[in-house]
């Protein structure tokens, strides 16, 4: 009978591959299947993040999302479909496992910060042994990169998302010391404007593609909102403590 | 006329030595004076994780705090004793940096996540070349050791502190949809009440050490709050979202 395989969800770090950890890389380089996410027609960020680090012997997995968009036309669902395409990348990698090879899912940031490996992991942790390499996430790059502390001493910190509902945004904003805003996009003009009514604006800093080569630092004011990718975030920093 | 040298901040993670990042590591063993705080008589979290990691031609700085604990008797004042010691811990650095010499200040988790390098860093970047180096922060060992998701999606997450008033944290807590609770120790008590009122008790995970070679995971029931270490936390993790 067959030893089962391993799965080992790995966080690549926000961009730079640098920030990949000395765990992550031996994981990941002693793994025989290396699966990763990517967009239609797309590297996939995470890939490339870790292909300079993968052997010729590795086989590479790509599992490539079947949308580009959440927002679909009925009788579609992003739900739906998102879904099964889960359930089918969990069955892929469930076939390998079973087989006796060991998969590492790479994952940008951290696996459980967020990432897609979540729904794998989810899937497949009853049925394997399943071990999870904590990465460096964005918003912990973004705050590096933009040279500010983001929570001192007994500060609170809040990370939000750009889809929320303006209102539930400039409430949670409101009630915290500290906070990320990620998944700007289209959201960011909303985002702007709670900022700027909550006198925040001052402190917010804005970054796009932390880490990364392309990374971007622009004065809040200057961003232009129908430009601002996916991957941009906003830190508004805790107020410091003289210590 | 000598060129300064440059200030490192690096973050080498929540314990486990191998969670440092490849290019920590590689700045690391770069710096020639390699400094860290630490507590009377200890040998210091953050040493001990890079200690295998050191060369022997590299200076070793001791910051060692003047203080164990926050609560001081008049005419004492945590707050003057402890911006005594940073200014200190700055001067001493700013020599070195001064001299051409490079020193790298290793934090545990991420230097700018709650980390003492922060103090530094507000002291010491107007004056000199700086550079922050992102750690895996505590919160993300301990979800993954625990292996559970902390994130979906658009949820918000909150990261507290246990030293909140009950009433803010009751605030804070019934206001997210996922959250982490550092800072344990003599607040676990009130912390648990806390979540059993809100109904969050069943959702919630405890790790001491998370990835340190005495970790322990103890059930929420099974905690004895008068031995929670500082460093254990709390994680209510966000609802699953099937994807």
């Amino acid at each position: 009978m067959t030893t089962s395989g391993k799965l080992f969800g790995i966080g690549v770090g926000p961009g730079d591959p640098e920030l990949l950890t000395l765990k992550g890389l031996r994981l990941l380089q002693a793994a025989p299947v290396v699966a990763y996410f990517v967009a239609k027609g797309k590297k996939g960020n995470a890939f490339g993040i870790i292909e300079g680090h993968l052997l010729d012997s590795q086989t590479r997995m790509p599992l490539v999302y079947p949308v580009t968009t959440e927002a679909l036309e009925p009788p579609l669902s992003y739900e739906t479909i998102i879904a099964d395409f889960y359930d089918t990348a969990a069955a892929l990698i469930g076939g390998h496992l079973e087989a006796g090879r060991d998969v590492a899912v790479v994952c940008e940031g951290d696996p459980f910060f967020y990432g897609s490996y979540m729904y794998l992991h989810d899937r497949l942790a009853t049925r394997f042994a399943v071990e999870v390499v904590p990465g460096v996430c964005s918003m912990l790059g973004g705050a590096a990169v933009l040279g500010t502390p983001l929570v001192y001493r007994n500060q609170s910190l809040s990370v939000l998302s750009g889809v929320m509902p303006e209102s539930e945004l400039r409430r949670k904003l409101a009630d915290t010391d500290a906070a990320v805003i990620m998944k700007l996009g289209r959201n960011f003009d909303k985002v702007r404007r709670v900022l700027d009514d909550l006198g925040l604006a001052s402190r917010s800093l804005y970054v796009e593609r932390a880490t990364m080569a392309n990374q971007r630092i622009v004065p809040l004011a200057d961003v232009d909102p129908s430009a601002s990718p996916y991957f941009s975030l906003l830190v508004v920093p805790g107020q410091k403590w003289q210590g």
